[in-house]
């Protein structure tokens, strides 16, 4: 950004130096003022439904004008009912614990220096999203409640639903004190907005959050000079065990799959332990092609069922994130294992089986962010983990794996007390 | 990587599928048998002194031909004692706990799902380092007795004494059955090895550690794709607070700068609150000029005191790694905290008080790795701070601040038991 020059980096720039003032005053923040300003923008967000709705109806018939898909267009649209979801994710994150000042781990040493980890915000969080509005409130309180200073760029299509998302909740932060450059919203629809946010401004941004499309999320990767805590994909495995009992296989491969095919945590392969194929795939495929699942096997699937479709070695690394499901025989956990190693996205895994051995050693050898045991991988999901809300789910391997919280946005510090101790 | 082609090109790839193979085998490796490999390597590495004290001379005479400093060249230098201390390192490594497999934290769900966040290893772990051999050793250890697998990549001068060193250390790994490929020595002095690592070989690079000077710090800092744990400067501060016990205040002041001047965790910046000045500066400045330590003062420091040089805005920016002490008067502790806030590199500050008030205002105000309160900058280490051994301090924000030991080598993964449950 140094050698940027114009109004676009001034802009950003200043945003920038805001923002790390803000965080340096935000890390201060009771808790008590945090809850009460998410509480007041969720009344100043209710009190001005209209105007958003209005801002909303200018993006909608904009996205028509340009030939949006309609499911496009559908993650923009709001109502009344959503706002009203907004309004209560508010509510929800504001009857969170505080996490800023816990202490994360303490002891003393043999010279009586007393150390202890306490938690502290970690700074600076830019939040770059599409088109889903509700992501603009969803984000600042989160990474508030952690007592972090946020920069959101959100979507030019939906850039008015935002701003008046935005407004609504910087007045309430406003109305209970809190820094008012706590939050702050990209307003203008410069592409070159991005990058100067993952150019990092001039070192005020502590951490980078992509939340969208995989394009969106490869170039932050490719691109950030900061952190970033994101997912790519999410091929998700479920593994059905020798010793799986039929019912739950049956329940948890139509639920990874069917409940919403759409989300990161669905699963996009089946695997099951050759040894019991014959007797499990029956029923498991019953039941999937009763609920509207097309089905790509291997060889050996095939063999069995000849009306499934052959899966490509590409199937098997394809996020379908639509009712289609691979299916692979492979020899036991260690199979299975392998198999994830091979082709999954880090992010969510889960076995099938009553015998206990084989799902100690499915969770030890599988390293993903989630590994699960008789579970649905649709409960990927930091709600589901019961943080209260999520900014995302991380596939990286530091800082935090799996759903990030309000939590997962702080990190620590060490304070060291002494009585004068020097070092011989 | 995968545009670049020739021996380097494919050697370095090599070293990286090597690495993430041996890195899935390590996440499963009992302490028991990490404890015995590392207990083993410096068995032989004592059997082997003759050998690597053989390769350390030809590496010093080179270096001597080449007429590098002397400080270079005692950085080089092993001897009986100093190979002594390499196997002592060794094992107290391994008589450290092993995190893998620990709980971080658990909780169940209304939905009877029982989560756990399990420690796991990081993965692949790059160390890139310049000519003080031991960080071969001490390096491998940290980072294989957390499970993970370990590139070293050292520098050029001391290539044959850090080789020598890794093959009594691998001998060791071997000797007890670790994967072979769990430690990886790059054998060529070829500069574009260090590229092909920040280029993250193909992925399966998890994390970069530079040990080493500001310049190699810095370009892993700029380069490096995956994520890089480090301090660039070690810009510390002592805070002299009007209610400063005097005795302390001097002990503390005197061992932070001069007890080894040239440390990470050496003070640079002597803060004193304006309303002791007075007060304060005669025992101290007596105390650190007895030590051998040169002043440069600010405008309040040299009214009192005209034997004090001038400090430029440049001192205060400025990690001396000498012994020359930076002073200026603050306003009680809210100025000493903007001091630091302006010119601290973010590694560990230090406050000296009797004021419980003040020490804490400090240490919730200071948002460094490390904060201190009547204790001496110079404990910022990690064998200080009981870790057992330390790769490095970080001064970064995310997954560890301070010193990095071997439990800050690992990560977590969320581990989900139910009970065939799926998410209506």
């Amino acid at each position: 950004m140094s050698e940027e020059t114009g109004p676009l980096a001034d802009y950003m720039k200043r945003l920038g130096e805001n923002a790390r003032a803000a965080a340096r005053a935000m890390g201060a923040a009771a808790p008590a003022d945090k809850k009460a300003a998410l509480r007041a923008a969720a009344k100043e967000i209710a009190a001005h439904k209209d105007d958003i709705l209005t801002a909303n109806a200018g993006d909608l018939a904009a996205a028509a004008r340009e030939a949006r898909p309609p499911a496009f267009i559908d993650r923009m649209a709001l109502d009344d009912a959503r706002i009203d979801g907004i309004c209560a994710a508010l509510d929800d994150i504001a009857a969170l614990d505080d996490p800023v000042g816990g202490i994360v781990k303490a002891w003393t040493r043999p010279n009586g220096l007393k150390i202890e980890r306490v938690r502290t915000p970690i700074g600076v969080v830019a939040v770059i999203y599409e088109s889903r509005p509700n992501v603009t409130v969803d984000a600042a309180a989160i990474a508030v409640m952690a007592g972090n200073a946020v920069i959101l760029r959100g979507g030019s299509e939906c850039l008015a639903t935002s701003k008046a998302l935005f407004d609504g909740f910087a007045r309430g932060m406003r109305a209970c004190g809190l820094p008012p450059h706590a939050a702050q919203f990209v307003e203008t629809p410069d592409r070159a907005a991005v990058g100067a946010i993952l150019a990092g401004l001039d070192g005020n941004v502590d951490l980078v959050i992509p939340r969208g499309g995989k394009s969106l999320v490869a170039r932050v990767q490719a691109e950030a000079r900061a952190p970033v805590l994101s997912h790519l994909d999410g091929i998700c495995h479920v593994y059905l065990d020798a010793q799986a009992d039929t019912d739950k296989a049956t329940a948890v491969a139509v639920n990874a799959k069917m409940r919403r095919p759409g989300v990161c945590g669905a699963a996009e392969t089946l695997l099951i332990d050759r040894a019991a194929l014959a007797a499990l795939w029956p029923p498991v495929a019953r039941a999937l092609r009763a609920a509207g699942c097309e089905l790509r096997g291997d060889a050996a699937v095939r063999a069995l069922d000849p009306d499934v479709a052959p899966a490509t070695e590409e199937d098997f690394h394809t996020e379908y994130l639509a009712p289609i499901l691979s299916v692979a025989a492979v020899d036991g956990v260690d199979g299975a294992i392998a198999h994830i190693a091979r082709y999954s996205s880090g992010h969510t895994e889960s076995i099938v089986t009553e015998n206990r051995e084989a799902a100690a050693r499915f969770i030890a050898g599988v390293d993903s962010a989630i590994v699960m045991h008789n579970a649905s991988t649709q409960f990927a999901d930091g709600g589901e983990f019961g943080l209260g809300a999520e900014i995302g789910i991380a596939t990286g391997r530091l800082h935090a794996r799996g759903p990030v919280g309000v939590e997962e946005l702080t990190t620590y510090k060490n304070v060291v007390r002494g009585d004068g101790q020097i070092r011989p």
